[in-house]
């Protein structure tokens, strides 16, 4: 059956991609931060412990300070460890300096560091899938030491080898499962072992794959979540290539009501450090549109 | 520029697939096994030590007997095990009965069977890529015993899991890299950890690569080989999945004239265990033959 253009006065129809609101790992980390800044009064985080500027200003306003380097916290002070964890070194530096640590460190990107440093001590050449620059691949990398290499997502279909004979391989939790089985295939034709830790987050593939399952009934799909979040990031990618249309907000303000024009079943996403909050926020927002018209929707 | 129909008097002209004629394995199993009965006069093999009935006859005619059965061998006998190996347990078998052992068990076969023992006795499922009937795969899978699964090649895509958790994985030595990629991929997608040696046999993936490529310079392939030979099998497999026009023959007795109709540039290729003189004999009957006719060659 063919959907029909939509008329005036029709009601806009969301779906959504499941799980939606925080996973796991940052629900963790954000109520150990709030428990910490609850009991320390000011705790210091080292790097943004969240993609989501909005929750950003929620928890300095309760007592959180960011700072970027390890040499900006004073002695003794509280530091907590985001998500994405921080190398060993910076661990040592924060312990040198009499700080109370408390780690926020998710336990999936934790065993990605543990896997990562495993297969070094084994004597693999490590390869890391996974962004470069992003803070958890970072980590992950130090932990690794030794022969390591990290693999950006767009060249896993590189030659590798030869010259390497046996090769460990881990992911940044938050890639795809089709990206590291193709890295895999392809370093298993040039090697004598390869040993692969699969270090991809289970509830991060779900997300993807109910995205890319939801594309294919709807409209068009709002993608909410920071624009440096690298797990929101995937979603889009995975929405755009579905060829469903696609927008990618940091919060309801970055709607456009032209956007919806011509279009009555919207699916919504959300990364994994999107606050419940925000996704009430757009949704209550759609669902009190009047209707679509035209050029887009009305607000009651 | 376009290949022209031959004319009458056209020479035909051949191109090989390299390596051609026995491979490593074959070539040392053979040597010691012609030693063996050059020193003990008479030697019995469990299972046919080559998949070549003209290479049988010569060796039986030496002094070579082949048996099916450990039981029907008698006490203190040579022994010989071919480059397909055997399980520890009829090893056992024959070192009860007093046998001398004259091992020549390929050792590219041996490293398929230690690793699967290794990978079992570490704890992982052993899935072993192969064809569940062949000797070879027969005798790994033994070493392996425990969890252990035989994939056969036409089942790399069938979905695996849940419920596997470490997964380990080996090769029959005369499998295609392509399709072991394309298990360790799949199975990749659905476990924590995978480790793969790659126990493909280098100088078989080359024979394999090589008749790939020839497949399309030439007007048709032959084959030669075994008919129960897993190698030779893929090389036929490979090289009709080109489209070239191939046929696979014992011996040059099995050629057909009319094959060769309209067909100038011949390719030739031949299995692990297709000796040498076997294929000079093929050679010098084609460079020998007068011509390409219309319906096909004429011999001088």
């Amino acid at each position: 059956m063919e959907r029909k253009t939509p008329g005036t006065g029709e009601k806009i129809e969301l779906k959504f991609a499941e799980p939606r609101g925080f996973c796991f790992g940052v629900r963790r980390a954000i109520s150990t931060l709030e428990e910490s800044i609850a009991r320390y009064g000011k705790v210091y985080a080292l790097g943004s412990p969240i993609h989501n500027s909005q929750e950003i200003n929620r928890l300095c306003n309760l007592g959180l300070e960011i700072v970027e380097d390890p040499g900006d916290i004073p002695l003794k002070a509280a530091v907590f460890i985001r998500a994405h964890g921080v190398s060993g070194e910076v661990i040592d530096q924060l312990a040198a300096k009499g700080s109370r640590i408390i780690d926020g460190t998710c336990p999936f990107v934790r065993k990605a560091q543990e896997k990562a440093a495993f297969l070094s001590r084994e004597g693999y050449t490590v390869l890391i899938l996974g962004d470069k620059d992003h803070p958890e691949v970072q980590a992950i990398r130090e932990f690794a030491g030794g022969s390591v290499r990290v693999v950006d997502p767009a060249d896993v279909d590189l030659p590798f080898g030869p010259g390497l004979s046996r090769v460990g391989i881990v992911s940044q939790t938050t890639q795809r499962k089709e990206t590291l089985s193709l890295l895999v295939s392809n370093v298993t034709r040039v090697t004598d072992e390869v040993r692969v830790f699969n270090t991809i987050c289970g509830a991060t593939s779900a997300r993807q794959d109910s995205v890319e399952r939801l594309a294919g009934s709807v409209d068009g799909i709002i993608i909410i979540g920071g624009k440096n979040s690298a797990n929101t990031a995937q979603l889009v990618e995975i929405s755009e290539k579905t060829g469903t249309s696609t927008i990618w907000i940091e919060n309801d303000g970055d709607l456009e009501s032209r956007w919806f024009r011509g279009k009555r079943t919207i699916g919504i996403a959300a990364g994994a450090s999107t606050p419940d909050w925000l996704i009430h926020k757009l949704e209550n927002r759609l669902a009190s549109a009047k209707s679509v018209r035209e050029d887009g929707w009305e607000d009651d």
